[in-house]
């Protein structure tokens, strides 16, 4: 959540040139992304108005060979009116450009709030935006596998230990049981596309009930629709504050992504150890940022055991979300 | 440089229909201000077009009873035609409002970016907008004394001690002296307004050679002017790289100002004094957050020897620059 590398306005001028979009008009770096640095980018443009942009630098955690996949997946599903924002290509027609030996992207703008306290109506308008993107994306010709499956999480809590986890919280060692279970689970039946994997409110834009734009593709990868379907729902369906289940949500959630793309039986009959698998990812993300970070840093540790709780929900009550 | 509160879209949401702007489109988190959270606003307007605007939150160092004379002064400037933002009211008409105890402020967006390389060209722009809102700002009918005039710097190296200064480098414990003759400055006799007293290229938005913007008022003070253009001086007149003085950003800059208020006598006589007293504000306050930052500290610390040249350079060549 910073801006990692100063750019100056001469430096930006120049780069803002190698695209056909007018004249920097202003860039004002903004606090998005964890592990890039963003500017908000406005250019005299080349017809009737000013264009705005978010240029990304990439600095760390991005393999630059994955960057033609989640740019080309934005232009994709940007082509077929989906609510991404398209890459804006260099004159060369590059996505990317280098600039100090780092990748540099410009991305199209667009309107919209990150809800914090959604509400059924913005719930549903997501799980619709979701299942068009899984039934759009599905023709996009690059693949990238997921780094951060059930198995990748599992080796995340081994490779902390059940020592520093219980240092953590008392209740997270017992959560490797369940986490050998959902790596253990064969998926391979089930529907595959291209899938956002992430999308937390805070990569969604909104205007009231709208999605005007899905963003931070950045764990997008090739992978079973049912486990983002089921990320999403674990991301978007309990309260902020007190971490319980709002059983409106959910339910606008899954009819709404259902009346595009209806489940299959398998996908039905998975769900609810799926949702689990989720639920386990960020216990382990979570855990691992937990121990890697210093306790008096400036940075805020989100803590596991939000997800531990949502984890518990869906082994209780998965089975019966699709009923 | 970052943002120090999470605002949610609900609370961003409410807190803009207490302003006649038309409905919340966009916010972004923006890095700027050392010690306020900032985001870039977009709502629908109320006319034809949407708006822009700057939210401050004011977090630390701002004394809530100066605001009415930092946003008094952004409006009168404004009044006035000079490009600074003006701010906007609520639909009380209040300057600012309290949101979870803390001040904020709606200021209006400006075009340009901060020039980190400056051209005589640009220099001599900032040096003739300086010159108008030291004569704009004579009426403004609030007056705030300067918290960061020469008896503060010497206080603040004293308060850092002579063993502590060597520590960072062994050449500052003898900017002591210079320190304690900038104090002693007889300077009432000087014509005196309402300064900015902060104008780094930082503080200045620009397109091309215009100035579109003088940002960040929050140093400003009522004190004499002389000490205003100095600082200015100081601030854009010298290498990014080399820290070499620039002759020719200099001149443009002083012939700029002086061609929209010509300097008296006594501040001819005085300017060299005081520019070496403008440099030694800055070597006083990196040496204090030289010391409260701890060196593995995620932020860069400033290093206070790039003024103590500038001190330098103005002990030997201050008194010929009016020349």
């Amino acid at each position: 959540m910073a801006v990692y590398t100063h750019l100056g306005a001469e430096e930006l001028a120049r780069l803002i040139s190698e695209y056909d979009v007018g004249e920097l008009i202003s860039a004002k770096g903004i606090a998005e992304g964890v592990s890039n640095s963003n500017w908000l980018v406005e250019t005299s443009g080349t017809g009737a108005g000013t264009q705005r942009f978010i240029l990304t630098m990439y600095e760390r955690r991005i393999e630059l060979s994955d960057l033609p996949y989640f740019l080309g997946l934005l232009d994709h599903l940007s082509e077929r009116s989906c609510p991404v924002p398209r890459t804006i290509h260099d004159r060369g027609g590059a996505a990317y450009r280098m600039e100090r030996g780092k990748a540099v992207a410009m991305i199209e703008y667009l309107p919209g709030v990150s809800p914090t306290r959604p509400t059924p109506a913005q719930a549903s308008a997501v799980g619709a935006a979701l299942a068009r993107i899984h039934i759009e994306g599905r023709d996009f010709p690059l693949r990238r596998a997921n780094t951060m499956g059930f198995a990748d999480n599992l080796a995340i809590l081994e490779f902390c230990g059940q020592e520093a986890l219980g240092g953590i919280h008392p209740e997270l060692p017992a959560l490797l049981a369940p986490a050998r279970e959902a790596a253990a689970l064969d998926l391979s039946a089930l529907p595959r596309a291209n899938i956002h994997a992430d999308l937390f409110p805070d990569n969604v834009l909104m205007l009231g009930k709208q999605v005007t734009g899905m963003i931070d593709f950045y764990f997008a990868c090739t992978d079973v629709m049912a486990l983002d379907l089921a990320t999403t729902h674990a991301a978007w369906c309990f309260h902020a504050d007190t971490n319980v289940y709002d059983p409106e949500r959910g339910e606008a959630l899954l009819s709404a992504y259902q009346a595009v793309r209806p489940l299959e039986e398998d996908e039905r009959a998975l769900f609810g150890r799926i949702a689990q698998g989720a639920a386990l990812r960020f216990v382990a993300s979570r855990a691992e940022d937990w121990l890697d970070t210093p306790e008096d840093a400036l940075v805020t540790r989100k803590d596991p055991m939000e997800f531990a709780a949502r984890w518990r929900f869906y082994a209780e009550n998965g089975d019966r979300l699709l009923a």
